[in-house]
């Protein structure tokens, strides 16, 4: 047992000092773009640059289902996918392609979970349990949030399983990288929003509002599936792909004529949470957006636009319902992400965590139905789900 | 899915009216005890009585491992489990038996459940979610948490494993029956009570107090157990057993010179996390006369004197680690539930239904260190854990 918390801490301070560096780093990235709009003309020669880290350090091809695979049968993990995935995404969001940063979190913080149970000789279970330790640690350093970090950790590897034995470890790191993210300035990740009292009527609406999302989580997923698929089918040369998607992505703004959807659009979301306000293309955008510079090869994840996707549908949805939209936008943003991840116990949690817990009943009905509703459609192909789900 | 909705419906209707009406009925039998405290030396013939009755409808011996069986193997439940378990714990309150009243809503529940199943004639698996949404449903009544209720259906059966597809039959069941809950006048369980800042310092005292809750909840598994069957051994006649334990728990009353520990102890566990005041031999005193009544064949439940005996321990130990007593006596109830029943999550969803989501990062410490060194101990002898905890 001092053995695992000795790696727990371990992980918890590497992936607190890098997750900030990171989380700062992306930020300053996108404070950069704000400021020089010319840099998304970069966007080509950006995703060249990524093509040929990922080459250098062969790299090449892994990302967040390669690390739900080191737990699953505990393949190893090339320590260089740590500074890929970190150049990476900075240079996306500098360059303005669509993408989050918690793909690339689960990809540093399982590599550093990993490795530092290497160092400690752990045994091959509790090798696993390192990785999870990480994947937490680091999403917690993101979001400030460690509890959904540890849950989502220990329960998104297969669906219907809990890794009861990583969450203590997980907590731990969890615990360690957030109490580090805040003393390096990171701010957590939390929205002000009025949950209306618990009644009837409202719980049917926020159900009809849950087969929305349900419906919006499949759109996310397939698309994003499908283009990767026909992205690779069709321009198999890496090089060439990124250069395709890179103009694409310019071209999509220019025709869009606005930069709302380059980055992770973290502003917008909180406009549609905490104003109520959200454009009601805004989620089928953010979908193409995402799906051309994740496809193209460019880096970061598929969370944070899962809640741009969820923030800005719900905010629509909501009002035709009769919900209120700032309300409706937290609630679609988690259950987006629920119906994307699988995962309605980790999504309740995150709701606790980033709205309070006044609406939890509402969010916990929204997260059961758009678990159960999404099918076996999910962003990490290597997720096993268990048992079925209707 | 409209037949499970239905059946959820038909199900939530039902536990909500008998939940609400075994509230009401321990309620008023508490109070007749309190006004009539010779009802006290009624307690061996209540034992005969409730013995009779279980032998009349032939549900001698069951209990809540028979409902997690059905839920495990699809073992079929007698109907007639409802009135004896109704009559056997409200007898068992009204003469000061020492018990709680989830033993009795898991079985009632779980009964409902499944005949409300039988009666759409679900298929087995089927019958099995019903049967879990019958326990939701009925836990919910009772105490005013839906979304506990519906977590701790879903994870208690076999631990490590969620059955995620009860969870929207489940919610709905204990949403409805929550509903009819509040309609017929029951309060919600909750408890007004201060979290402290998240703070390092703090979290390591909380840790501490986990290693205490985990060693209090062994020791109330293992005695009930014990007494369990140390009492079928040397009793083995049913009747003589009855008026043997309803004698002995005569006798320690007189002996503690206090009524304190007769029934379930709402009184003591809210003087204990909200004005932070227990005695510090509660805790002990409460597993000795709960273990007594219980093996016995008195009623009721383990999860409410799981709530006494934490909150009570937590209100004596936390002041001496540093934590406000209060606070402490919430940290001990949702731990000590957390190692007798082996569920985590559902423990932490119980801190934010019952306290609210001030201390939710403590909450999660103190349940994970309780599940983690608790060992392969629980109230329910049916359950099993799938895998290793440490």
């Amino acid at each position: 047992m001092a053995k695992w918390l000795a790696v727990a801490l371990v992980t918890g301070v590497c992936c607190g000092v890098v997750g900030s560096l990171f989380h700062i780093g992306v930020e300053r990235a996108t404070e950069l773009r704000e400021q020089h709009p010319w840099l998304l003309w970069c966007l080509p020669a950006a995703g060249l640059v990524i093509v040929a880290f990922y080459k250098l350090t062969k790299t090449e091809g892994q990302g967040t289902n390669d690390i739900i695979d080191a737990v699953h049968h505990g393949k190893p993990l090339s320590i260089w996918l740590l500074p890929a995935i970190f150049l990476g995404t900075i240079l996306t969001h500098l360059c303005g392609g669509s993408a989050g940063r918690e793909g690339a979190a689960l990809q540093m913080g399982g590599t550093i979970g990993r490795h530092a149970g290497n160092l400690f000789n752990l045994d091959d279970r509790d090798l696993r349990t390192a990785t999870m330790a990480g994947m937490a640690a680091f999403f917690s350093a993101l979001f400030g949030t460690p509890l959904t970090a540890t849950v989502f950790a220990i329960v998104v590897i297969s669906i219907g399983v809990v890794y009861h034995v990583a969450f203590i470890p997980c907590l731990t790191a969890s615990l360690v990288a957030y109490w580090i993210s805040v003393e390096l300035g990171v701010a957590p990740t939390r929205f002000s929003v009025a949950a209306p009292e618990l009644e009837k009527l409202m719980l049917l609406r926020v159900a009809v509002l849950g087969v929305g999302c349900a419906l919006v989580s499949v759109l996310l997923c397939r698309t994003l599936h499908f283009a990767e698929h026909q992205m690779k089918k069709r321009l198999p040369n890496a090089w060439l792909r990124v250069l395709v998607g890179g103009g694409a992505v310019i071209a999509l703004t220019y025709l869009c004529g606005t930069r709302d959807y380059n980055g992770a659009g973290m502003d917008l979301i909180t406009a549609a949470v905490e104003q109520g306000t959200a454009r009601p293309e805004a989620f089928l955008l953010k979908i193409l957006f995402t799906a051309v510079t994740l496809s193209a090869g460019f880096k970061g994840g598929e969370v944070v636009p899962s809640f741009f996707v969820g923030a800005t549908f719900g905010c629509v949805a909501g009002p035709l319902l009769g919900i209120p939209a700032g309300f409706a936008a937290a609630l679609g943003l988690a259950a987006v992400f629920c119906g994307a991840t699988n995962c309605p116990l980790a999504s309740i949690f995150l709701s606790v965590e980033l709205f309070g817990d006044g609406g939890l009943l509402y969010f916990a009905l929204i997260c059961g139905i758009s678990y159960m509703l999404s099918g076996y459609n999910g962003l990490y192909s290597s997720q096993t789900i268990v048992y079925s789900k209707l």
